[in-house]
């Protein structure tokens, strides 16, 4: 008896020669409503799913394959002699591959359709066959791919689809169906408003494999979270080579920090090195801006990426050229700009989308088997308080917003020191508060600290910033406050005659 | 007509209260196999599947449900007069409530069964119900928590089953069957050796609400990967209050740290702060061990976590209960140095599982909608080649060892002096190299570094770093090598009389 295929899909990509391949290799194919129509049409040999079933499709498509003489078919056991008698007496008939893809339920996601329509392409008969195939790898061939059609003619034709083949179809049907529930669910929670829930499901797809991980040793993956609103790494590559593992995590670091100013009137150019910003500078213009950033710290900028948030232009070029940087990232460039930024071959030259203030609602850490989960940290200050006699002049407050803003970004302990829209000293990533204050500072020996700004991720536990602080001749403070010691540093800012302010929202960052 | 009740489940719990309180609510309760059984003996009646799809069970149960007197009777649109008219005709009498719990798959993938086991596990018919249930939520209810039973018993009877209640349903069961398709998909990348699949289903369960996250005005939970091998952070908590967000994630970074000595003959204890170590000592045995760790910085390690791969006795105890610790985790402790311990009502005290060597392969970083995976780095040196005219000594050597497994787990830049076992001073976190040296080195410069190994994450890219070292008595170094300008830095050690060995392995971590 001829073998038997079931074809039942939603992309017709190539189904009409997959299905003549296949009657041309001696099977006869079952097919459902549209996929039997166009088959038909083109001049295939098909018979309907309901001279299998013995039952009419019903339910406007809801009801059709969900059948014994289908799943039957599927999924007996062909050495087993039980099951073998079984479907011979009940006259069920063997299916020996099966081939369906889903209701695009993601389509209809992405394109924003009713909650009707969403429910309506829940596909329910294709999951279940693609599983009962799946399951019976051993005896059938499952299909939801359609760039499989032409391997597996081209296989069936050589008689070589191996078990090893059926059983990797098996998987990647899994897969399939594995992601379309998760993205189902997830779906479903944002219906319900449940943001971290009992089970969560997340799936990804294979953007790029990497050169190679965090190091040359690590092999690294991009995967994409297809169903992410508004990813915050969303540019156009202009020139330069593929972007690295740690390009991605810096240029992601930039894109973070370039998001806190998205809605600033002025310019904002940003480096970034091993995903700390090295240098902020704000202008009037790109040019300003950069060459503020570029003057915050010649040295750490070397290698590092630049992000700016405006058009950069021929001036703004010329200067980004005269330095080895890994990545240009900015809203835009004028023609004469990228013509001189290309000449840098292997400088990755990108053009971002708009930035979006709505980004993914979490982020999380993946600790061996754990993973934390937390809202985005998107507050930057709950008030801007005065807690000194002294108040911050509006020249200091808009600091001390600027501040905080690159301070948010870098790793804790952190401190930045600014003064008129440019860093003038960070210290980051320190065990002890008072290191990354004084490192901030001796990194930083040639320059002028008169008038700053010192900006804090976190409350200070004792006075000694503020004094080391009055020392360099820095007069303002921006801080969360909130230590039992908060006291402390008031009366030290009182004495100095400095100025400081609590905000109230600490950002550690790990 | 009486309403109907599907009723197939794998965990009986609670399933005969739950099917004879619909029982007494007037449901009709259709059921199928051992479920059937089990109702009859308890005696609630039921009525056997067969009954309904006028087909028997058959194929050692593959195929019973997969039927459309069962699917029709759920799919149907209760509100759409064709759909009435349609199951009128045919006699498929409408089913209103499903409970359905699965095949065990994930107990079986957990007892490590059999492939053939794995497979007769993957449920088909359970699945297929669970989804027309939950995509018909407007009419059906579905039941996949054996949790659920009292709440929606209870809601039936006061009547106020909600479309609300039923969405949220829906969306469970979506969340189960997502869930068990990604639990198959991972077991199948497993079987068939897929790293970096094409579609990455991952899967988590909540395991607790934490407090907060990073910061108090992000919500922060963790989750549990259950399928993940070994997972690192496996205790049980002896004391103090629950763990927070960064304790957690700080926690992770300790045992990290442990995890490179595990193999060690002496006993290392490490502290951490933010995720980074701020001092390692090696001792004969905790006492020695956490005497150098303490001593290599007595300021940083203030709220810091302890970690000591060994038991924790009475002197330690005495010596940890000093200064204020967030926690403290060791394989053991003597009852006295538990009591000793437990005197601190807020110090987490954790007794660790033995740190495995085969941990997850993978980690990643999550960056708002995309995902950078990446190889696990469980490499430390591929060498230890003597680049230089003078070769180190044993002892040398051996700190180098100490120094990279230390320099490894701190964020980049990075560099670690060491002598004798014990950080004398750690650089971490900068945006420079010789910034990282120079803050390690004024940081501690009350500290003696003659005769001290300096080790570093990555190459030198000048032999600045060399020269600031030669400055401080340090007489070893050890580095990845890899830089263009390597043999500056040679040719430095060798004027200066230093030595240097290149691993080979580069460590940057963000």
């Amino acid at each position: 008896m001829s073998k038997r295929a079931l074809i039942s899909v939603t992309d017709k990509t190539g189904v009409v020669d997959f299905a003549r391949e296949l009657n041309n290799l001696g099977y006869e194919v079952i097919s459902t409503g549209n996929t039997f129509k166009i088959l038909q049409e083109n001049g295939v040999d098909a018979i309907q799913i309901d001279d299998v079933t013995r039952f009419p499709e019903m339910l406007d498509g809801r009801v059709k394959t969900l059948n014994p003489y289908i799943h039957g078919g599927i999924l007996y056991k062909r050495d087993d002699a039980n099951h073998v008698k079984t479907v011979n007496e009940y006259k069920i008939r063997s299916i020996d591959l099966v081939a369906v893809n889903l209701y695009d339920f993601e389509g209809t996601l992405k394109a924003g359709k009713s909650h009707e329509e969403m429910i309506e392409n829940i596909d329910i008969g294709g999951p279940s066959m693609i599983r009962s195939a799946a399951k019976n790898y051993k005896d059938v061939t499952i299909v939801v791919d359609t760039n499989d059609y032409d391997m597996i003619i081209e296989k069936l034709k050589n008689n070589d689809l191996t078990l090893e083949d059926r059983k990797r179809l098996s998987y990647k049907a899994f897969s399939t169906t594995g992601r379309y529930d998760a993205l189902i669910s997830s779906y479903f929670a944002g219906e319900v408003g449940d943001e971290y829930p009992e089970i969560l499901n997340l799936t990804f797809q294979k953007e790029e494999t990497l050169r190679y991980g965090e190091n040359p040793h690590q092999k690294g993956v991009l995967y994409n979270q297809s169903n992410a609103k508004n990813p915050i790494l969303n540019y156009e590559q202009l020139n330069g080579k593929e972007l690295s593992f740690n390009n991605i995590n810096d240029l992601h670091g930039c894109l973070e920090v370039m998001r806190e100013f998205k809605d600033s009137e002025e310019v904002v150019s940003v480096a970034i090195k091993h995903t700390n910003p090295c240098g902020v500078g704000l202008g009037k213009d790109a040019f300003e801006a950069y060459t503020k950033c570029y003057e915050a710290d010649t040295v750490s900028i070397f290698g590092g990426i630049v992000g700016i948030t405006s058009t950069i232009d021929k001036e703004t070029a010329e200067k980004l050229s005269q330095i080895f940087l890994e990545i240009v990232v900015a809203y835009d460039f004028t023609e004469e700009a990228l013509e001189i930024l290309k000449g840098k071959k292997n400088l990755r030259v990108l053009k971002l989308a708009k930035i979006e203030s709505s980004l993914q609602p979490y982020d999380m850490k993946y600790l061996d088997g754990k993973l934390l989960i937390q809202d985005k940290n998107n507050s930057l200050a709950d008030k801007y308080e005065t807690v000194t006699k002294i108040a911050p002049t509006e020249v200091q407050l808009k600091d001390m917003e600027f501040g905080m803003k690159v301070v948010k970004n870098m790793k804790s302990n952190a401190i930045a020191i600014v003064k008129d829209g440019v860093t003038l000293a960070l210290g980051c990533g320190q065990t002890s508060r008072i290191w990354a204050l004084k490192n901030a500072l001796e990194n930083n020996s040639d320059k002028d600290f008169n008038g700053s700004v010192l900006a804090s991720d976190a409350f200070f536990p004792f006075d000694d910033c503020v004094t080391l602080a009055k020392e360099y001749g820095i007069t303002s403070i921006v801080q969360p406050g909130g230590s039992m010691r908060d006291q402390d540093s008031v009366d030290a800012c009182d004495k100095y005659e400095m100025t400081m302010v609590f905000t109230g929202v600490r950002h550690f960052k790990h």
